[in-house]
């Protein structure tokens, strides 16, 4: 894994792709598929994030404040749809998917080596965990594995329903 | 424009499009180009959304308490650029860029007739403008063009560059 500068965090959360969330507690760590998220500013980077209080990582997140956001290519998909179809309370798992944790550098949580991005996150505004279990997190460290070039992501549309990345285009543009 | 179900917004935004929002104020419409949003509720639909105090809309929005987010499909990626490339301040720009706005139902905001789908929303949750500039908004009314079947959208990856919808994978998931 290598470092990749904070600047560059919003490239990899602005597009929108299926990611993974990892938190540990007590000793055992946890992961689970996550959508519902963005940027909010781009240095250092900030990203806001909802995760359901029906999610066993809810309370981890937020008794710990801290946790891995682990962006999966799209080959990794039957991975994200497994981690995403059970829970941590039943289940360990890391080991069931054959995830690898290893650890991070800021936060407890672990990062995942076959993802091709890895976020260290900590929690740092939860006025609106209560109303709406938005969390705002954030980026402390961020690493991509460079044996991932330009890899595709994956995108929900519900049900299992998941859009690639196809083709890129590129346009004279000022926005960052 | 047909009437969406409330309960298939999330399907919309949850992937990630880059959008496009509409404010009105004095009579004036005005629209802007936003990647930073993301879902926080099924169902009634609610988004959170960064809208950059330095963007015209930001004054707008906070104000009227009222938005329209309206998705373009792929072959707008130009007018999308062009419209996220100048300010209300300077440039009507519906005009300029040839986008026509049709009047909402539930807000003052307008529709823009060549987008897929628009979301007719108002603000409900203001606490955290102040400190990131991050709306919650309810959708009150959606929208969804029945002539364009199977829009691809675009994702921003930064400085003009953009991915494309590509493939689509169905699987097994307990997930919505």
């Amino acid at each position: 894994m290598k470092e990749l500068p904070l600047a560059k965090v919003y490239q990899l959360i602005e597009p929108g792709p299926v990611v993974l969330l990892t938190t540990a507690r007590n000793g055992q760590p946890n992961v689970m598929t996550m959508s519902w998220h963005m940027m909010v500013e781009f240095e250092p980077p900030l990203v806001a994030c909802v995760v359901s209080e029906n999610d066993y990582s809810f309370a981890a997140l937020r008794a710990t404040k801290e946790c891995v956001i682990a962006i999966p290519a799209a080959h990794l998909a039957q991975n994200i749809v497994d981690v995403g179809n059970c829970s941590g309370r039943d289940v360990p798992k890391f080991e069931r998917f054959g995830l690898s944790a290893i650890p991070a550098t800021r936060v407890v949580a672990p990062l995942i080596a076959e993802c091709f991005a890895n976020l260290e996150c900590r929690v740092i505004d939860s006025r609106l965990v209560n109303r709406y279990n938005l969390f705002v997190l954030e980026v402390l460290k961020a690493w991509v594995d460079p044996a991932q070039e330009s890899p595709k992501t994956i995108h929900h549309h519900g049900y299992g329903k998941f859009v690639i990345d196809g083709k890129i285009i590129k346009l004279k543009s000022k926005m960052r």
